[in-house]
């Protein structure tokens, strides 16, 4: 997913040469970690998302570019510690900080990177600082409580979907509106369009989400880029999940439970027969159908906006490409 | 040590009422370790110095709480992570985080913590705000690089002096010398002001570490509050171990390394030995020698302060009771 291709490059720019400045910093052993996480790669929509939504209501957007790094940082923190409590071992292709440094380092490493995030902002040029970090540190917050859903549902035996519907919006959808609302802030934007930037993040986060959740079910591993069928195996709570068992008859039901308890399988089997259950139980269509819902909401937000309509096609796009995307 | 009675109270029935609300939001795994942390005691010695700071130019100290509490969180936060990275399974005479809840608890509530000092401290009415927050921030790195060092010694053969001084200055002066900054910011102090007061903290700061080390070796155990000698068993390179080397005859000094390197000892007999060693090569001597100049140092940026001499009363005994202190 290619967005706002005249923003990216420069930003990627300006964030490997302040990551070429963090890894000579003393002590290297603190600094090191922060800059192979986020010389990982990713396809960095936060910041992007912030100086675009900065970009609609000002050109000067070279003091923003502080900011957007903030955002990048802290959500590269949360991947760190996250990968951390999942004892994941992979991400994007690499050791997860945990394996290739150590488990000291990848705690406060991270705490280094949460921290820095808030001192980046803090560099801001921006008269209503207060805001913006009132902002910023109730979507840091919302985060964590979002991780801590994520966490609290795999312990539990059923969650209800107004449940998992929250959690992604803590967990992803509010990083996302919380970087368009801060680029509207600084640009100075009227409030009303800061708020409406924010629900179209909001909205287009949780549909972002959802896709996700479809795309690890009935995605092509060669474009998703990994491997097909990870949250059934582990038997995560998705959306498909939990409509599944909703619309499921009493039969299918109690099959897919079967595969849930079942502590020895084949992968492959499972993954085919769960997902067929999504799909014959009507979840698969009901997880696109809610899909289209956030993302129309997404657009009515964006809509109301008080900026030319041409000047709404880039995010018109990155909305589309966020439901049609297969990677 | 109690110091600043008068604050001391106001606080602690701020912090606690403050506390039981942390203590009832959702999801609730995530915010009672938050409220376990902070309610285990602790001296509240950097919010009471911010207040006092305030205190010094203005009478008006209600809206300073938010920052007050905002330090104590996150000096709470760097213990909760600390005692992760340390494995230690005590703290305050209770279980530590990861041991009472789990490992993703402390790494989230942790994280959370740090993240909430941020947002109180954004609640702080400050024209001056980026002020702030920069020198919080940076303050905040600089306890994470402390940190980093102190882990990075243990593992290391030699360490030199001035490298030891500068690791407590950055794990333990900076957060003593920022809480008295940011209560005299906070208060539109004049400038000169807010630097004596940050002097005086540094040196407070590195003095309060030294006598630390000293009251590990040298204090009563009724008074101190923990076991005497923990860091001589675990071979911490203090500055007493660190002068020792430097002053000892050859002879006393392959005795001291050779108790470093025994794997298997008797506690007493090892505390006694090593002790003997500090006093008798004269490190004792000159660690409170040290701690008198850095006591000194800060008398003399307190003489600075442009404010009535009686004023500076309970800063001065502040100093008085960290040199002084036996717990």
């Amino acid at each position: 997913m290619i967005i706002f291709q005249n923003l990216l490059p420069s930003f990627e720019r300006i964030l490997q040469s302040e990551l070429r400045s963090i890894q000579r910093t003393e002590p290297l052993q603190l600094y090191e970690p922060v800059a192979y996480t986020l010389q990982g790669g990713g396809k960095r929509i936060r910041p992007v998302l912030l100086l675009h939504a900065a970009s609609l209501f000002t050109h000067q957007l070279e003091q923003f570019y502080p900011a957007a790094f903030a955002i990048e940082l802290f959500h590269n923190f949360t991947l760190l510690h996250d990968d951390m409590m999942d004892h994941a071992g992979i991400r994007r292709g690499l050791p997860t900080v945990h394996i290739k440094y150590s488990e000291n380092s990848a705690i406060l490493s991270g705490d280094a990177m949460s921290i820095m995030a808030f001192r980046y902002l803090s560099k801001c040029n921006c008269i209503d600082l207060a805001t913006i970090f009132d902002l910023f540190s109730t979507t840091a917050l919302e985060v964590c409580e979002g991780q801590q859903y994520d966490m609290e549902f795999e312990q539990r035996d059923s969650v209800l979907i107004p449940e998992y519907l929250e959690m992604i919006r803590l967990k992803t959808a509010v990083l996302l509106a919380c970087s368009l609302k801060i680029g509207a802030l600084l640009a100075s934007s009227p409030k009303r369009d800061c708020e409406l930037l924010y629900d179209f993040g909001i909205n287009i986060g949780i549909a972002f989400q959802l896709q996700d959740d479809w795309l690890d079910v009935y995605g092509d591993e060669n474009t998703f880029g990994k491997k097909i069928g990870g949250d059934i195996c582990e038997n995560k709570k998705t959306f498909l999940y939990l409509k599944a068992l909703e619309l499921s008859t009493d039969k299918k039901r109690s099959i897919l439970q079967s595969w849930i308890d079942l502590k020895e399988f084949d992968a492959n089997q499972k993954i085919n027969a769960v997902r067929d259950i999504y799909t014959e139980s009507g979840a698969e269509k009901a997880t696109r159908a809610l899909m289209t819902k956030y993302h129309n909401q997404a657009i009515e937000a964006l809509d109301q906006l008080s900026i030319p309509k041409s000047d709404k096609l880039e995010l018109q796009n990155f909305a589309q490409t966020v439901v049609d995307r297969v990677k």
